[in-house]
């Protein structure tokens, strides 16, 4: 197949690659089973370096579009017939997309937060906004907000959804009581298994009825939703938690062919996919969605801090319409500083920077976390290239390793304690949750081991 | 009865009076129904001035303690047995009762809100508590919030609550759902009718069974609360809205008669209580309920501003046990860094100095908000002299007075519009609700007049 790459292009060659072979792969010219050159012959034909190739095969593979097979190559993974491609562009970009005039003129200091200027943009805010600061914003947020939302998405996720169909509230916690509102109790939620144990108690303490849905190594099994007779499909297909699953394409359009046959609906939870390590993020279902079946719902509580309460959902039209008219009385929960702080934060593209700078620190710390690990002999990490978490098969006797990453801040849970209705999950296996690590001690953690 | 004043004691003298006679009804000494001494004889007797007298006469009304009969004088209106008792004092009153060390060095300016405080405080808590604020705070709150918020309560209502039992969330929407979560949504809750609005859309969304309880002059009707088996009553007895009653004392201990009697809870919704006019505010249920049956809840939006979202509810020990038990996984809706600044703006002392100045300001509201209509001749106001709005009956053809109002940011709506399941109402009743009043377009009215 001839590949011609744009060099001139502001888009990455890694990424050109990865569009043109996945969009083969969709389109059907690169039919399932069919080998792809291998990286060393494409590099080579590309006149580009061998890392660009891998990065793009990385990418593939990570979005279920190509698998590899040991020692004999790589092949297309999926026949799939639709083409995967954003929702329509909006014919005016929103304004956040406009070029940033005031780049940070300090550097970040040794927190990864960059405060200063998170505490000028809240001084800006209060000498700008006055007493309109006292005034309630829109129940669905502060539309500064929902607008900065809407261009980070469309430039970070590669979808776009108006400002108006994004709703603003104190955390996922929060937006997941609503949405129960929203879309009743009397349906069957499906949750994964295992998963966050705090979902099935928001919707046991909601009176909704909800069923755990096994996994395979593609994420939740869409046979069992259809089996289990659920109406909403509770997933986290850019990086599952716990086991790291990043969901492949076949199985994305495997569940979303099952929410468009019938009165369903998925909600993605995309928490932590900002945070995969290399490559671009997988992309959304709800980018995908023609149908309007899909409800999106991200935080900024990992991104910025757990002490900022501000999440949001994205709704399609229909929804949002629904909401409007049911829940739409309920006043927006996130105070309204905080909103036109967050909003100025975005727009102005430190969310971006700060997003930038993070990745970097929790891929060293990533790589010092399994370093850590593996020094201590018998140990196999499963890792996808992805959040803040990955998972380890450890020996019987690991409380030394355990404690030791106590000490760096790192946590380390059997799996089983994730796993709900005493599912088979072996004993060995151990979650490794490194959101919380501090590099200082992890590197001291080298000094004394 | 003779009666002893004491004049060096930093407790006002009305203040005394009205505690010595509450104490004479509460123990029998006067009994219901006896006379009391004239308004001028008591004052004559006392040597206080009769403007002294009438205030203490006037807090004794409105709490049900004695009642006023036309051209005939003031009678004991109740006879009660258990003495009205805050709460056991803490051994070591919080922290925040120690005198401020800081008062504001700038006098406040056209805003009622002190915005050059709430912002100075801002920068100290960045300062002071660094990246401590990235750190989530306890899921009920941060600690010193609700150590502010309980000092308060001990100082402006009178009774004193552990701050372990209080708990803080984004408005006291988000708090209903908490609320609904923590007793069930099998039980039945009795509403005001009239009532919020709001409050039955909260239930229904919830799935809760509830009923319209009807009112009478005193407020929510027990004996229906017993007839339409309620396990939960949710009342406003310090200010009801929309009618402005204000639930005498035998109501009050007739309502918790009932709840002790069962496994029965009471909410009482204070919200409105900081803005009575004159006099100081209404006890409440919650301080004289040694039996635990009793959540005390109450939001700043009202006395800070819509847009700051919090709200905080007292929990007995029992159900802040199963709050921990059950609810105790959710995160604090509210970004640590609003309650840490108004933590400081409470127990620095500026939160009460703001409702003082808040109270002179809409007391001024107030009245002129009465004499515009008043202009329009044919109207008659009901008053009871508490929160942020009154009723009003007005003439059938009163367009006029309602654009007016309107102009000044005055609401007046028809008192049919809070009535469910189309309870009797009278057409010409009206809420004039003067909360969003802006002063200058009254004053600039009158003008026009």
């Amino acid at each position: 197949m001839a590949r011609t790459l744009e060099r001139s292009s502001e888009k990455p060659l890694y990424e050109q690659i990865y569009e043109q072979i996945r969009d083969d792969v969709l389109s059907g010219r690169l039919p399932e089973g069919k080998k792809l050159p291998s990286k060393r012959a494409l590099a080579e034909q590309l006149q580009v370096s061998l890392i660009t190739v891998e990065n793009a095969y990385s990418q593939l593979i990570a979005e279920g579009y190509v698998r590899a097979a040991q020692r004999s190559g790589y092949y297309a993974a999926y026949s799939g017939e639709a083409v995967e491609k954003p929702k329509a562009k909006p014919l005016r970009l929103p304004d956040s997309e406009k070029k940033e005039e005031q780049p940070p003129s300090r550097p970040a200091g040794a927190d990864i937060f960059p405060f200063s200027v998170w505490t000028r943009l809240m001084r800006s805010v209060i000498s700008e906004k006055g007493t309109r600061l006292l005034q309630p914003v829109d129940n669905g947020g502060a539309y500064e907000l929902r607008e900065a939302i809407s261009g980070y998405l469309y430039r970070a996720r590669g979808f776009y959804t108006p400002p108006e169909n994004i709703i603003v509230g104190s955390g996922t916690e929060y937006l997941y009581n609503l949405l129960i509102q929203l879309l009743g109790r009397d349906k069957v939620y499906g949750i994964e298994n295992p998963g966050f144990p705090k979902l099935a108690k928001i919707y046991a303490l909601n009176n909704a009825r909800f069923e755990y849905i096994p996994l395979d190594n593609s994420g939740m099994r869409a046979d069992e939703l259809e089996k289990r007779r659920v109406d909403i499909a509770h997933i986290s297909p850019a990086h599952h938690f716990p086991t790291g699953i990043v969901m492949p394409i076949s199985r994305r359009r495997e569940i979303l062919g099952w929410a468009e046959s019938g009165d369903r609906y998925i909600i993605e939870d995309d928490y932590d996919s900002e945070f995969r390590r290399s490559g671009k993020p997988v992309p959304t279902i709800f980018g995908s969605d023609d149908l309007e079946r899909v409800i999106y719902i991200n935080t900024f509580s990992q991104t910025i801090a757990p002490s900022v309460r501000i999440s949001y959902m994205c709704l399609s039209d229909e929804l949002c319409g629904l909401w409007r008219k049911n829940l739409g009385f309920y006043a927006c929960s996130v105070p309204a500083f905080e909103q036109y702080t967050l909003a100025r934060f975005i727009s102005e593209g430190y969310f971006e920077r700060h997003i930038n700078r993070a990745k970097k620190r929790f891929k060293r710390v990533c790589e010092l976390t399994e370093q850590l690990i593996l020094s201590c002999g018998n140990v196999k990490i499963s890792e996808e290239n992805a959040g803040l978490h990955f998972t380890v098969r450890l020996p019987e006797n690991s409380a030394e390793i355990i404690a030791k990453c106590a000490e760096c801040g790192i946590k380390v849970t059997p799996l089983s304690d994730y796993y709900a209705e005493g599912a088979a999950c072996e004993d060995s296996l151990f979650l490794v949750n490194y959101a919380g690590a501090v590099e200082e001690n992890l590197l001291k953690a080298f000094g004394k081991l």
